[in-house]
């Protein structure tokens, strides 16, 4: 039915619409005998919007009781049981704050859920869990709540006033893409380089062709020469260079896919890591490679 | 329980192990009154390879009637609705094969889904259709089931003996991140710039410092220049450029956040494209930069 210029959908009876502003679709919200029902449309980037913006603050309104906070303590550089190992009772299930765990492709994230009659309560409960657990994990924990390495690593750059050149092979532009997802980036990132080629690592970083002869496209040696190359090319602070085996072809007995070299050449000097990234497909290998390429500079790049 | 050397998960009564070959932790299967439950880890790759390997069969044994296929079609290039115009009566939902539309940034996936009593049937008429579509959309498809546009193009490229380089500003990498998730691609794929500042548009690319000073680094003329430079430098047959104003920040009244342009060189000369993705995210504009990158180099490199 059209009403004031505006068309508007057939909605259940004792329905209400939740506006879309990214789309034409609305939301229908039925609210009753302390219960919600709400409907959204599929994309979800319109879905996540119109929840934020109207069922939360409603649910939040209904729920009465409890407050409840959740915060996040995002960790890489140990596995799951490790990091659980280290925390030990903190976890256990009776908790409150309760504390869960979650893994994605070598980022763990504890997830820090206080509960208490007011919000300053939890909020109080749930920072006092995190320090303790910043005492715990030390350098394991790189950052919080939404916080991506590359964002962490951008932050750490601009404070102090650094800048940051890329140089990829088996990678193939992922850092570069993870680094500029940031909004800002263009400050300190530069220069990045996908030498995909021997011939690309040689013209555009200066590896010299008898590296890559002698030990391989794949080697510390060659890593470090495009990390070098990288960084006086561009005349940045600091330069991460990868070179690996992504798979599935190309492996052999002395090289097998997932064997990696990450550089990262600093003012201070050149360090250069070996990774092992055994029996997994070519996105988690190049994933795994990135972000551990972030990690070394965060640790490289001091708290 | 331990039994040849092997630790044993306790299973329910009556239900029998999945393997896991990526993890330690099995699924469970149980199979009664024509009906199959299954339970898997959580983590999505090891839970899709137990489904494909172990589960699939076992549905299209146990569903003995009628065999589904499913094909998809792949466009870019034209919105949901215009696409869904097009094929008209073809999408009805009362028809057999039933065609079903998805869309992802972009990338309008037909699903073309055919039930009949045995599997040839099924996909004769499901490639039936295929080509009834193929007719009606004409170039607007790019490709059929799992196949992505970076996978597209790379097959031409490979078919053709070319070589590609990229060069890019707002994407970040993105384009080359793209190009590299296809395994093979260092046959076809050379040399990447990630010339985000505009210094190193000019010193990698040879961009001149005039040209940026008189119609900006987000302009067609830049674009232009980048991809020239590319090729150049590179010695590939092929090379994509783009420059825009991915957001949040940096746009103006004359160059609002989402202008982009893509400039795709080939041995038969230079085109520039002008795009305006407005009002949406960092990540939405940097997506569909790419996608329409490698779609323009797709329509460059002929069928």
């Amino acid at each position: 039915m059209v009403e004031n210029n505006k068309i508007q959908a057939y909605l259940p009876a004792g329905a209400s619409e939740i506006e879309n502003d990214l789309g034409t679709a609305p939301g229908i919200f039925y609210e009753g005998n302390k219960k919600i029902i709400a409907a959204f449309p599929g994309v979800p980037s319109e879905m996540k919007q119109m929840f934020d913006k109207l069922i939360m603050p409603r649910l939040e309104k209904i729920s009465g009781g409890d407050f409840l906070v959740v915060r996040k303590v995002r960790c890489i550089g140990a596995g799951e049981s490790a990091i659980a190992e280290m925390i030990g009772n903190m976890m256990a299930r009776d908790r409150n704050p309760l504390i869960n765990c979650t893994v994605d492709c070598g980022v763990i994230t504890l997830h820090i859920i206080a509960r208490a009659k007011d919000k300053h309560t939890a909020e109080t409960m749930a920072a006092k869990d995190i320090e303790k657990l910043r005492g715990i994990l030390g350098r394991l924990v790189y950052g919080f709540d939404e916080q991506t390495l590359a964002k962490v690593v951008g932050q750490k750059l601009l404070e102090r006033k650094k800048t940051l050149a890329t140089a990829e092979s088996c990678t193939g532009g992922l850092i570069a893409k993870m680094i500029t997802d940031v909004p800002g980036s263009s400050k300190y990132f530069t220069y990045g380089w996908v030498t995909y080629s021997n011939e690309s690592k040689m013209s555009e970083l200066g590896v010299k062709e008898e590296l890559i002869e002698r030990f391989g496209a794949v080697s510390g040696e060659v890593a470090q020469a495009m990390a070098a190359g990288a960084r006086e090319k561009s005349g940045a602070d600091f330069a991460i260079a990868v070179t690996g085996i992504a798979g599935p072809d190309g492996g052999s007995g002395k090289k097998p896919v997932g064997l990696v070299y990450i550089s990262i050449v600093s003012p201070d000097g050149i360090k250069t890591e070996e990774f092992l990234f055994g029996h997994r497909n070519r996105d988690f290998i190049r994933l795994r490679t990135s972000q551990n390429a972030l990690n070394l500079l965060r640790l490289n790049l001091g708290d």
